[in-house]
């Protein structure tokens, strides 16, 4: 069943080509599908376009469809184009006429858009509980190992003395930042466009506040073209809001990759994280932490992506706009997998102690005696002349002790006040 | 000079390459240096790291250097590497000793960074203004040509009745969602970095509080390396946030192109709003709005400049991040020009009038036909193939009016609903 | 069965995080797989390092396994990581430890080397031949519609005279350029990796030179480190050209949609190659044509993810290389869909005649007019003005018709010469 | 002046904001410009549309104009809009008349599209030479550093044996793909658009053919609106050559970079290519690798810049593409510039010696091992067990020494081979 079949029979190549894995992806959907029906079936009856023992009928038909959605029970078979079509399908079998008339003053473009807020709704909120549990997480290692020193580098090369407190929990600040963008991205998308029809709204008296508050949206996206408008516009901003937390994430994982490398040896992973060669027995690679890299990385091309499809088109819905699910969905999968599988290995990183005592690191404290040598009145630019001398002559001492005090530093990480800024961020 | 100069002369074309075009960039963030340095030295007396006396000759000097950046007088010479120590080299000329003290506690990173996010807090705001401003010519333009009415299209194909009030302040509406966007850049940017030095903090007992208060940050990057870690990542924030805005104005850059066509005919633009051709003398074309357009589409490759600059480097300072800011300075400056190019530009858009007068424009009302069929009674299903009948025989009357009353259609377009969005998100 | 399995039970999180769906795409790489199979069973033989008896059993295993996937009866089941476990497995279990054997020298790394570059070689040849026939379509419209005569247009506003064999074989004539695009990354592929095992070679006295041959390879990519850092390029390379394919055929679909639109009204599509509406019984919309756009669209955002996923990693494999396979199989499955279907619809879009009798288009001929003054001796800038003039004023007469006989131009479009030149680059 | 003028006095603010850079950007074409200047005054005689008098005027201030720029004495003040018009104001100015038919029979449009082909050739040439240059340097580096070792990772783990001849070489290789590209790319743009006027020809009888052999071109884009279509394309199909090799060397500079890092320690960098810190006295930067590392992949986004801009515009000239140049003209530049800066920095990395002799690196040779056993006759998977058990007891004992002999592998560089497949690729 086609919803706009007219009698000419379409090619099937066409139709493979033009459906493609939309039933599939639409599974993803199904329960918001029903969610929106139940909403718009209310509203018709609010407004008179349906009897109130149609909408009974219904809203029952809609809660059997539901279970069976919770069941695992619900699937699009080939004969449907999409999930819109095989709910209307089912209601029509279930209910006869009120089935018919659910679709009254709506279009299939604006069930998409609800169906798709719904779900990127819920999903933010799932990423941003998830961001949350991981700012936890890091924050609990930082504490934890806030006394173990690390060295710091620029430019790859051996800098100023760190520590596991200042790395763990640099990471749970940067989240914090990721979380505003989330923030944003949420208000985009919790806005109901239901009853934008096809772009343009409908002739028929609809209760579009009804609706929103139905559904459980904070407000109106009121305009109906730029409801329609939304399309692409609410899953780049969720993949932008996406992009930032999965650079965290990404950068993340290549410092543990690098601090496993034995040439670095600053962590440690348990054997149940890592995987092994098939032609080296000795290896114990930390592929968990490179494929969330790599998921990560690939995610942060999410957005150019979807800029792609949907950049150059002009207002008005076009058919393009179809395939920007096949890649939201499997992204958004994808980046709660790499934070579960995260929250999940980090308890395990195994931190190594006295990573200091290797003399290759003494420079790191060339900076603190230098300041040192500024608190007992010499400017600067001489201090750091005379230090440089020393370290060419070869005869320069660490004193392998920090006292860096201020605020975010490696004795004073200001875990509260970053735990406070994440409240009111979260 | 150069700050790290150690006696080794350094091949010209080295340098050439290392330091870029940055000298010419920098004069941007000059101002900014010097707000900077002048809460740095109001911190280095608190903490007793400079006298009182030598604070004071700091403070005169930089104001006498904000002067001249005010006048166009500030330059950096080949002899300097950046800013920074340019800056330097000016503070030392005019008050001697204090000025060798000023970089006491810090490093040239956490200068940039602070620099940057006095930067881009700065534009951010700018932006958010002429958002704003955006906003308001297009909801004034909404409401001047509300009952004028256009072709809605879908698929490019005639589709439903729409209007100018729809069109203008559905692009309204949709800079809404860009403003959540500013926002969430902006509270990334709004935090003071300054103290973090070369990512690992000081040992000197700096009051990074203070000074975040002196510059007016809303917080501090507390952690250190959290603060290093953000060059990159703000910049990757706003320029999410620019993407977004430029997604909205260049849509809407299309369309007016598109409306501009012979074959539509929609709207006109006045002579000094069109250019011609070097060989057809009949030419007007609307060449401001493609390059609207094209600028906006640029500034959308934006986030992808940057990630691929930043993505994959561990934690620390590296110098590929120097290449950020030749990316940024401009696509800011170009997305500001397009906003006001733009705002200079909507009220000279000349709407047509009876537009839908011309025939093809019919089949525009089919679904209120359909709907009015409905509304007496007969099934959704059964009305649509009743008129798809009458298309195909050529015989459907139009009704060349429309009723469309519910929020967000083309006679009720909650113009002060928006607007009360608007300054809920501004 | 994992390869590298050492009695620790990997947690079955991890498991499913790190082989993902693996498995399904690896099904893509198995007849491949069997022939770097067979290949490697014969140079080990040819070298000594099996008998020619075990070799003579692999080979006659491995045309089973062959057999069975030409059959679709070829699994990769939960239990076998990769297209490779599977196959050794299979091999073990068919001839002994022969199956055991047909693994010294090589790695996984290399496999999966070998198959890609197998595989792509086979889709980039595939390509190669739907480019041309799609060419040689172009072509024959453009011959049977070169004296109807179409608008041409800059900057959307009416221009100058074209024709629809103008429009035709210029697509035409532009994938020439990315049939040179196609072979260069043909060239790029068509090397063989095998023997490098981990990336560093062997310390086996394998015979590569054999296994090239055997496998069909052009040439050896010799440097077994070289090899290995071909893992990301060979897709890269692939997905430039297929970038370059891809923009060509959007570049033509979006014309096909705007053309179709009631507004331009210059071609038709039949029944069964547009799809109608949900609500608006009178359209009739060129999906096909939007899909093929889109999809070209998100295909020119492969070789960004491609290059997320492989930059900034320093030499030697890593697992985030695994996520390539991703990104590039479907990808190509849908460039080769679009061109298919491209192919299929052209030779029903309906060209309409007359289009230029429409006096809007009367203004195509200035400059031809201004042409005819010129060659009567006016100069150039004074004729410009001139008819500039009678414009303004109302009275220009156009003449309908073209002189245009150069290379290239309307009445000489050299479609011989094209094809000549298409000849030479396929 | 501009060519399009009409009396109508245009809005300052716009004509800033169309114009841009424009008359920067264009210096960088003017001596191309000039070249086709020539062979259009040339064919325009030769086809009796000036006389030869004219032409010889003509060419004879062409060549005056050509000493100017040459002599860095040309100029585009602001009241021109671009070089092409500068350049026919000269050429008026000069002889007159004749100066006023020189734009008979094309336009602006291809004058652009000539200039940027000429342009782009000749840089694709250069990148070919310098590509050349680079491959050149690194054989020689490996043939020099052959015999010395170092460790092969992968997933950042120690894995098998390297040598400094196998990653000198491996990058060398690796650029042979990238020829391969530049040399696709050079077909694109060695096609002669002139005579595509505004993009569909002219009405004058030109002679295409003629000035193509004037121009050097191999071959002509015959179709008028493929050659119009080409701006972009070319742009872009260059840009995937440019990302191409920027891959490579950016990979290089990453190896570089951390083979630097004090945790490595492979290779060394003399003072002049490195720099110095402003706080920490000891640092020695690898700051040019960084930024050739960090342009490089810059270069990399260009290809996605270059698509935004022209993606989804309908066939015929748009303003959007003036945007292209300030995109492609510094990333040609920088990628030049990062070349000749490697070219000059890799003859003085200084390579360890006797790296291996670190115990770390022991388990390096497991595989070895391995295979020895195996050719013992020990089947593959029962060795991997044992050695396994031998690194988890402890008493592992490796054998320090190399005998990989095959192709490609540290004692068999097949550096010639290499050298072979360049020579057939350039």
């Amino acid at each position: 069943m086609k919803l706009w079949e007219k009698g000419i029979p379409t090619d099937k190549q066409i139709d493979l080509f033009t459906v493609g894995n939309d039933r599939e992806l639409d599974l993803i959907l199904a329960k918001h599908d029903v969610t929106g029906n139940i909403a718009q079936a209310k509203m018709l009856a609010k407004i008179g376009l349906i009897t109130h023992q149609e909408c009974e009928d219904l809203l029952g038909a809609l809660a059997e469809i539901q279970e069976d959605i919770k069941a695992g029970n619900f699937t699009i078979e080939d004969s449907f184009e999409d999930v819109h079509s095989k709910v209307e399908y089912l209601l029509t079998q279930k209910v006869g006429d009120a089935g018919k008339k659910i679709h009254t003053a709506r279009s299939r473009n604006d069930q998409v858009l609800v169906d798709m807020n719904l779900y990127l709704k819920e999903e933010v909120l799932q990423l941003k509980q998830q961001v949350k549990a991981l700012f936890d997480l890091l924050m609990a290692s930082a504490e934890k190992y806030q006394n173990v020193l690390l060295p710091g580098y620029t430019h790859l090369q051996i800098a100023m003395p760190s520590s596991f407190g200042m790395w763990f929990s640099a990471y749970a600040e940067s989240l914090i930042d990721d979380m505003s963008m989330l923030n944003a991205a949420l208000k985009v998308v919790d806005q109901n466009p239901l009853g934008s029809a096809a772009g343009y709204g409908s002739s028929f008296p609809i209760d579009r506040t009804f609706t929103t508050k139905e559904m459980g949206f904070s407000t109106l996206k009121y305009n109906s073209v730029a409801a329609q408008m939304s399309r692409g516009k609410s899953e780049k901003t969720v993949s932008f809001a996406m992009a930032s937390v999965a650079g965290t994430l990404s950068k993340f994982a290549y410092d543990v990759c690098l601090y496993m490398s034995q040439n670095f040896d600053f962590i440690g992973l348990p054997a149940n994280l890592t995987t092994g060669s098939s032609i080296m027995p000795h290896k114990k690679n930390p592929d968990v932490f490179e494929l969330i890299r790599g998921k990560c990385n690939k995610i942060q091309s999410l957005p150019y992506e979807l800029t792609l499809i949907t950049n150059n088109l002009p207002s008005g819905y076009h058919r393009d706009l179809q395939l920007l699910k096949e890649g939201v969905f499997p992204a958004i999968q994808n980046l709660k997998a790499c934070l579960d599988i995260a929250i999940f290995s980090i308890p395990d990183i195994k931190v190594k102690e006295n990573i200091l005592e290797d003399k290759k690191y003494d420079y790191l404290f060339t900076v603190d005696t230098l300041n040192e040598m500024v608190s007992a009145g010499i400017p600067f630019r001489d201090a750091y002349k005379e230090v440089a001398l020393q370290i060419e002559a070869g005869n320069y001492k660490s004193p392998k002790a920090t006292k860096h005090s201020h605020e975010g530093s490696i004795n004073n990480l200001c875990l509260n006040e970053i735990k406070e800024k994440m409240n009111l961020a979260y």
